[in-house]
């Protein structure tokens, strides 16, 4: 089963972070610009793929390394924007569920989801 | 403790998706430029801010919730990414944290990080 | 013909900055953060589309409106960001294009290019 | 005087791309994600820098090599999009321009801008 512990890669990131020095540059906004930028490096792996080409691409074993470490680098600043802003993550998300959920209500006829 | 079920958390996104018949629009393509726009709003966020509001607005629970809602449309559209191309997130940071503990090593005289 | 004074254009949205007192908000650090949210947002508008969606989508009035604001927002703090960083832009893309022509040399029988 | 020949422009990019049999990739969709991509390299540029700092960084020639180049990038895209979309870039901002002036109105007592 997958499960990211998120207090463990924080406090991982924390240490991490201070014994390099680099709390101080770890402010909010430098955090965001981190994350939108690995976030465009992202969007690059897939600029110039038809939409085929996007879901084939992971049968590329290289792609996928590539695509992987992409992800990583957002999740773990998305995980350092979380604590340092005080953000519990998990229900950040839970809330935003339940918003989708009422802003897109099931289809008439749906099963009830999860 | 902050524990994120990402099995569960693809499997409802999945569902959620089917019921409204958005999974042909959910290339990875497609996907990741969804990440890259949800990025573009959490900078927005903080492009006036300078350094020390940027870490004074999470006391302000406006602020706080918005952020919180841009955190959550980045994470869930990363676990969509993550779920459409079969990249299993914790092992991809993981592998990550590895590669920049060899790039950054820990400056002399550091305790062992955990 | 289409031309762009950027000179002017600079001027008018330094002159605009100063009325309002955001001179100082006017940092190359915040800039660029302003760039890449409205890219975000540029980004959005074709998020769901096909290629062939893309493409037809400028004949949607709507769309174009929603199209041209975008791209005027990502152009306006391009030339904010090369004013305050005395970027001149002109001679910034024309090393580009030369640069490219080497990176990419015409493929053998091409006529030359203009 | 600091002009710059977007139709010129735009001709020669249109030539490059079709000599080295890009076009079809140059979908609108496409463009705008190379635009977000080389966005986030921009931003990447700023992101620990202190507000100072991203100032004083233009006074560093290899830093403003890099930071031109990376302008160069989002406008040799933000011209291609506009191509391929038909959009009149000096109206687009033009439009712009009167809609910010209505949005933001001068503060009293301002000469009339320009």
């Amino acid at each position: 089963m997958s499960v990211l512990h998120l207090s463990e890669l924080q406090e991982h990131l924390r240490v991490f972070a201070d014994e390099r020095h680099w709390s101080q540059l770890h402010t909010p906004k430098n955090l965001v610009m981190a994350l939108g930028a690995e976030a465009g490096e992202l969007v690059e792996l897939y600029q110039w793929l038809t939409a085929e080409e996007s879901v084939a691409a992971t049968g590329d074993a290289q792609f996928k390394v590539a695509l992987a470490d992409e992800l990583a680098d957002v999740l773990i600043y998305l995980v350092q924007v979380a604590d340092v802003t005080d953000v519990d993550l998990p229900s950040a998300v839970s809330e935003k569920l339940l918003k989708n959920l009422r802003k897109y209500p099931p289809p008439a006829g749906s099963p009830p989801s999860s």
